[in-house]
């Protein structure tokens, strides 16, 4: 179900600040915190000991201290210390391959020796002094998939955000979706429509006028395994739309990293990224409590969807046009889980 | 396990009055709504789209819009439009046979082919300016059966309601149980006892002396496929029982339709009607108040009986004379069942 | 899992006091009431008339009458009446041995046939005036046997309570094990240390004082089926240790019995015996206190790594010298658990 020799966005910086993280991540129970140097670890949530979850200990010394009895384990997995025993022939614990980037830790489930931290893709919000980003976390119990659907199909919005980011012109606007390489991007663009609500505001706190015509965009992008990164915004009607200068539009980046913790749940770290009034940290919190609000009103029916599909095993969903986004990105996440599979398989063969 | 070509009360009108219903009935999940001329509607609550729940949507011109990508779902289950969609070959969904009378609205869970609202048995206190009805909804984790076999045995109200309308003089008077065509009914005579409490506050209500020796009375219709009807009362001693004139009584009719929700949960719509002062609101919600604390005394019997039958399922519970009413009422329903099932299988054989 | 011809702590007569109390102990779900003549009385929590639970009645005359419809049942689980019927042809339900001691009530899940309370072991602490206890009861989601093991091995102390009888010197002392027949006993002795603060507040509550060096002992003994006494105390250095004069020290009983309830859960009831001011309720109830938020630190270890264990069933712990009390304790178990079974089989065979 899921792509496991990949990496996924485990915790932020702030989760791992003053005690270790249990975190379940494709199904794996993990343990995140910062090892000798500062650089950040992932374990297996088990202490060798007695199995009790090391997130439960605490960091001393770039180690994890078991808090049942003292187990002292190194960052690589490997037993450092206990007291009053000899721990040389101690087994050691999975370790999972970890790196801080982006204002992120990441995690990569599958064979550690294919792990590359260039691999992860450069995100130039999170890099630069003109941009900020502010975002949050929520648990949902749903397919990670099911997410993904729901990110590169915004017609949603016209109907669960009705009284945000909605408005009627978005289903108007048929979605155009292309597939490159393991990208999908599905772009919609509308012309000379009112802006609604979220974006009304936007304009308006930008210095513009917020009741007169624009058009609106909004390019979603899937990357495996599981992120969606959407360019949004809207430019005063004539200006050059997604094209216009910064001083005639509201822009943002709506950053999505979906992690799956079970087959029918995710860790989903929302956001949004902006290149105008970067320094400006009250308006970074403003636009944060605003999209978790918006973001929040997908959770009911998210989880309701989920139970729903459960319920009903064997029935077919339609696949419109609207849904392209979707239907290709799984497309993309089920070769590249079969080349995984097929891959390990080669490997065994050898073996 | 239960009758399905037979109709189950759904709900109340005002439980669709600003909204779809969404609810769970002989193990189908079913939404509940105002079609075009405002007939009630009941589909199976799934949009062919995604799969969310289309009870999450909202009506518009008697039709439901599902809350997630806007597909617009006609009365009948068959899809009236979505935006930029043709919707022509999109699959429908199952239509449920639902139909609003004597102030509840009723759902056949069956075969369409077979429904007849004509089969519904008259009620006449509902369809009476002389009477009055209050009532209301519990949820309980129960076998459906459990609460046919509570009701046809009135011998738990000396424990289970001891401080209301329970006394010593019910369990010592035994029940005589008869078996009509598919009703089957239980019927209780107590002859010279002093009312109890609930009674009590009845005849003084109706202006009669409350402390003088009455004839009680409980007769307890069972008709599938899980109503149950009680009239109960008492009059003054020797003016004719159950017979006696309006001025030396005080009786009500126990409402009772058990519809199941799963195996072993069940939808319980409660309710008293009375054919004396019918007019008095406040009389009404009096009553409705105190036959809700009362009936949610079974609350926590029931589920605790359930818990433990499931605990003990190789166990044979005993049939007493006392048990008769339920006895008589699942041989009733197991006949029922099995002539519904093979009705269903001559029908396979002969396509 | 479980020793069934056993003895276990199954409640306290105040649990009893008012009304029945049902309690599922080994998998059994029970219930305890007084019998006739005052005596505890164990019957399976099953009504043989519908199945409701007999823990929802009411206790008449050292009789247990059901709460749903009246069925009278006696202290050795046979029908002793019910209004209305004649009940000699009733089924009669499962009678476990019971009795009261010491304080507690304990029930024997096995063959009655085997039951004898003199092989409950004798508890002077609870039968002599000069001790006082006192306790409490927790309900934790474990195998019985982790408790088991966190009692054996109180290395636990420095980690989980290190803010009230935790120190570095515990870890640092080696335990000696030894198995005494079907007990098995672990001590643990620390010389010249400084008392941590519960023993600080022990010394001081004895008028003793407590910032002195001190010598520490822990003598752990399990005994079957899942009971752990640990004698504990501090006497100022050069005292005798163990063995010094009451004058220099503070020492107490702690009394750990351990009733499983099912394979995954236990009733713990934890407590402190004590032989200084034995009279002194209010110091019974300080020490209470304090023990309880102590042992309160152990529920969400316990619980954390049931879980873990459970996801991770094939996966072998670590058995080092300080886990040695709780690897013998469970190899006395199972040998006994062993012999149990073969007896049964044996009794079946020639049957």
């Amino acid at each position: 179900m899921f792509l496991r020799n990949t990496w996924y966005v485990a915790c932020t910086p702030d989760e791992i600040a003053d005690k270790p993280l249990g975190r379940r991540i494709c199904n794996e129970r993990m343990v995140f915190f910062r090892g000798p140097d500062g650089a950040v670890a992932a374990l297996e949530d088990f202490c060798p000991h007695r199995g009790a979850p090391l997130s439960l200990g605490f960091v001393r010394d770039g180690q994890l201290v078991c808090g049942y009895h003292g187990l002292v384990m190194g960052a690589e997995g490997k037993c450092a210390s206990m007291p009053g025993q000899r721990v040389g022939g101690f087994p050691s614990i999975r370790r999972f391959p970890a790196v801080e980037r982006y204002g992120f830790i990441w995690v990569w489930p599958g064979d550690p020796a294919l792990a590359d931290p260039a691999t992860i893709h450069h995100l130039e919000w999170a890099d630069s002094p003109e941009w900020a980003h502010g975002g949050g976390l929520y648990h949902i119990h749903c397919d990670y998939r099911l997410m993904i659907d729901n990110l590169m199909d915004l017609t949603h919005e016209t109907y669960v955000h009705a009284s945000s980011i909605g408005q009627a012109e978005i289903e108007e606007a048929a979605p155009q979706t292309k597939v490159e390489g393991d990208s999908v991007v599905t772009s919609r663009f509308m012309e000379n429509i009112m802006p609604p609500p979220f974006w009304a505001a936007a304009l308006r706190g930008n210095g513009l006028a917020d009741n007169v015509p624009c058009d609106r965009w909004q390019i979603c992008r899937f990357t495996p395994p599981s992120h969606v990164m959407i360019e949004v915004g809207v430019a005063h009607a004539g200006r050059g739309g997604y094209h216009a200068d910064a001083q005639h539009k509201a822009s943002s980046i709506v950053v999505d990293f979906i992690t799956p913790e079970t087959d029918t749940s995710i860790w989903y770290f929302w956001g949004m990224a902006r290149n105008f009034k970067p320094r400006d940290a009250q308006l970074t919190e403003t636009i944060r409590e605003g999209q978790g609000k918006i973001f929040g009103e997908d959770l009911e029916m998210l989880e309701a969807q989920q139970r729903n599909v459960l319920a009903n095993p064997t029935r077919n969903l339609l696949k419109l046009n609207i849904d392209a986004g979707g239907v290709q990105s799984r497309r993309v996440l089920d070769r590249l889980i079969a080349e995984e599979r097929q891959a390990a398989q080669a490997v065994q063969a050898v073996s």
